[in-house]
């Protein structure tokens, strides 16, 4: 199974569909970019999802579920959301079928089911939210709502990729609402550092914290943060975004609020969300030739134990000593799964089980258990150790601990590695084309300088990172002054 | 806020609307027959949806996650299946909306983008789901397939009430794939069963287990399996579905599998699920004139505390003496909230919280302190008590299983006096029409005396009852012979 895996250097972009496919995360379905996503890959979703909703309400935040549909007149209330959205949705215009009066068997649409105004299927929830908010804020003290969804969004995407860009994907949008511009703002940035936080420590992957530019803003944001990775091939991949939306919703669904002062104002607003396309960063930024390679802290596996033995009455001795070991590492918290099923010999197992991305695999036999002691296999470096089956738990503690450590730090000196500064044009696409990550150059703050980069690089701004250094400077493209060096490259 | 409540006296139905709203579980959104699921009506899902999820992994099942739409052609396939869902769906017809070149700022459908194939938004994944499993099943090593998937779900009905019947619901649906016919359908008892425990023990409501005529099956079933309960106006309503399906979708679908003996056979079915519906239940059970009741092991805060004083300092003795308690209280685990809020008065507060259905509710003035009490008053009963502040935690832990054991105590023997045996047709019409509750009756087995019995009195069979009792005796309706007794009643 293992020696199907295209490698990495061979087709990037094969070996990460190959893995999606046969990591057993997802698989493809029979509508047009929608996916699977299978048990193993939904048990890692579950344990991102639980750490996130951990995190947001930490800080505050409450669950609730508004409808899948949105008017389509809602969606026409903000004009910039209205066109960030419409070119790519599902329309729903009637509600029921009817048998085919031609065709036995065969249904067809009944055209005497035509709603009166069509829905669209949402592709984010900011119209359906704030027309709700409309209703629940009145004064004051109804602030600050903060409240998160856990829901499944369709975008009508024209090329798909599995987990990265699919037209049906899940994730949480948080929509909140505040009574000043300041506390939006910095709720906004809050629900950033929770997102790099969560990024950084339990997906092991260091995060960029920039603002986007205007062209690359959130449609009906007047501010839009985010968090950008980078992958094995050099290509960046935003990971989560937060939008200060100002008053724009407030004012298109009318939310007013009455102040201590008895005066009416429009409220300000929030909107932050992180999706299933984590998944893919995940898998692009830490997996190899052999298979996934997954951080401990949510992997839905954290050891299998593979048995070498010949015969039942080896199998037995081993049976029981595993059973101690199965004891003692649940006993701690820690996941395991002890697979003496038959159909398959130890090598083909620890070659499945590499293709899982599982951080710790144990093996054993009685020479082993003669020594007193097991084998251990980590998945990040392969390395491979006998350890004393004495205090094994703790054995296995530290060393997950350390994997998770060593994949952030593996992940970081690459992405340090791979950010270039330049200050010409030539430089500039000589290490797009040749080196990719990041380019740290100067921009003169125009949409039409950062359209003809991109057209001719394929690089897009990823972002002005926070708490950038101002430093005088000349754009790379147009020669114009500069006031900071933005990051470029190309992304998914 | 109390006092604005309907009674159940006066009208019913008026009153539980009242409830879902003024509880705060729900709203109505600007989608027909859409829901909001608010904050607290969602805090109450998420510690349902929890517990049954731990239920589903503890008997070996998985989560996944299957696309929303379902192609039209794949919904033709199972053909009783297709008229059960055609009547009510809704149905995507295009994937794109453009500026209307005659309004400025609306949209419109582009005809332009109009899918070739209709997709139907999901109203049940049997179809998607088993068009997946084909690729799935190989060999009788691949089974069973144990899955089930948390997910929305779309049936477009005419009359909709909050959570007992909307549009759009939340849901679990469990998808499994077994080498065998009794395999199958001991896997769909299995799942009554684990429903059935999950309602008695966690929502403190009683149920009868039995299977539905097939009148009342699923479409597409071979047998449905139903858990049924009693509302306090002495309707029933479904509160749970286990289907056995045969090979009905293995073979619309082509499912097959090898044997053991290298032979390729059709495998077998089950579904099952339970849904946001389970919350209207849960309030129709258990509630009053005054709100909502909530059974301890669910209801989303377990404990209230409400300061009594006059002048900043008795609140500063009241703040210090309830930071203890706050602190015992968590310490075993118990969710409470002090709420000192300087914006409504003691009394208001109560009324409040009573709507809202918190379990317990301590008040603590001055007076309590010096005599080393605080008042508890128990949601369930009403009842108020004065309690040593010494070891509350225990004594409020011992209390709310109490108060668990009693709502469920309560609705048994109200649903127990609520099942009345008859046999006559006079007495029928009468017991249905007056007392209402389950009715006992002789039925002869056929469709026909079914609906006639549904057309005359707006009963339906609920159940014949798992290991009914055999008795000869002859229809209520029809007069014609029969072995058991089933039970009627008008429901939701």
């Amino acid at each position: 199974m293992g020696n199907e895996l295209t490698s990495r250097s061979v087709d990037y972009a094969q070996w990460y569909n190959d893995l999606i496919l046969k990591g057993g995360l997802a698989d493809y379905s029979a509508v047009r970019g929608c996916m699977v996503i299978k048990p193993y890959g939904y048990a890692l979703w579950e344990n991102m999802k639980d750490e996130l909703d951990r995190m947001f309400k930490e800080t505050g935040h409450v669950n609730a579920y508004f409808p899948l549909f949105v008017p389509k007149s809602f969606l026409e209330k903000e004009e910039g959301h209205a066109e960030g959205f419409a070119k790519e949705c599902a329309v729903v215009t009637h509600y029921r079928l009817k048998t085919d009066p031609h065709q036995k068997g065969k249904l067809i649409v009944d055209p005497e089911a035509k709603l009166e105004e069509e829905l669209i299927v949402r592709p984010t929830s900011e119209a359906i939210i704030w027309n709700a908010y409309k209703d629940w804020i009145q004064s004051y003290r109804d602030l600050p709502l903060l409240i998160n969804q856990w829901a499944n969004v369709v975008r009508w995407e024209m090329r798909t990729r599995l987990f990265l860009r699919t037209a049906e994907f899940l994730w949480q949008e948080g929509h909140t609402a505040h009574a000043t511009s300041e506390e939006a703002i910095e709720e906004a940035e809050k629900m950033l550092h929770v997102y790099a936080d969560f990024v950084e420590n339990y997906m092991a992957l260091p995060v960029i914290k920039g603002v986007k530019t205007p062209n690359e803003r959130f449609a009906g944001a007047l501010e839009t943060y985010c968090i950008e990775a980078l992958m094995q091939d050099g290509k960046a991949l935003q990971a989560g975004t937060s939008h200060f939306l100002g008053q724009n919703f407030a004012k298109a669904f009318e939310v007013k609020y009455l102040t201590k002062e008895n005066k009416q104002e429009y409220v300000w607003a929030t909107s932050w969300g992180v999706s299933t396309r984590l998944i893919g960063a995940l898998v692009m930024a830490h997996s190899d030739d052999e298979g996934l390679v997954l951080p401990p802290k949510i992997a839905p596996l954290l050891v299998v134990i593979v048995p070498v033995y010949k015969g039942p009455e080896q199998k037995a001795l081993v049976d029981e000593k595993v059973h101690g070991i199965l004891v003692s590492l649940k006993a701690v918290g820690i996941s395991v799964k002890y697979d003496d099923s038959d159909n398959a010999r130890p090598g083909w197992k620890f070659a499945e089980y590499e293709m899982k991305g599982v951080p710790v695999r144990i093996a054993i036999g009685p020479k082993d258990i003669e020594n007193g002691v097991v084998e251990i296999a980590r998945r990040d470096t392969k390395e491979k150790k006998s350890v004393s089956s004495e205090g094994l738990s703790t054995y296995v503690q530290s060393l997950l601990e350390e994997i998770q450590q060593n994949l952030y730090n593996k992940a970081l000196a690459f992405r340090d590695a791979s950010i270039t500064e330049v200050n010409s044009w030539d430089e500039f696409k000589k290490v797009i084309s040749e080196k990719g990550g990041f380019v740290s150059a100067h921009w003169d703050g125009t949409g039409e300088t950062e359209d003809k980069i991109k057209e001719e690089t394929k690089a897009t701004i990823r972002c002005i990172p926070l708490n950038n250094k101002l430093e005088t400077g000349t754009c790379v493209f147009s020669g114009k002054p500069s006031q900071q060096r933005v990051l470029f490259a190309q992304a998914y």
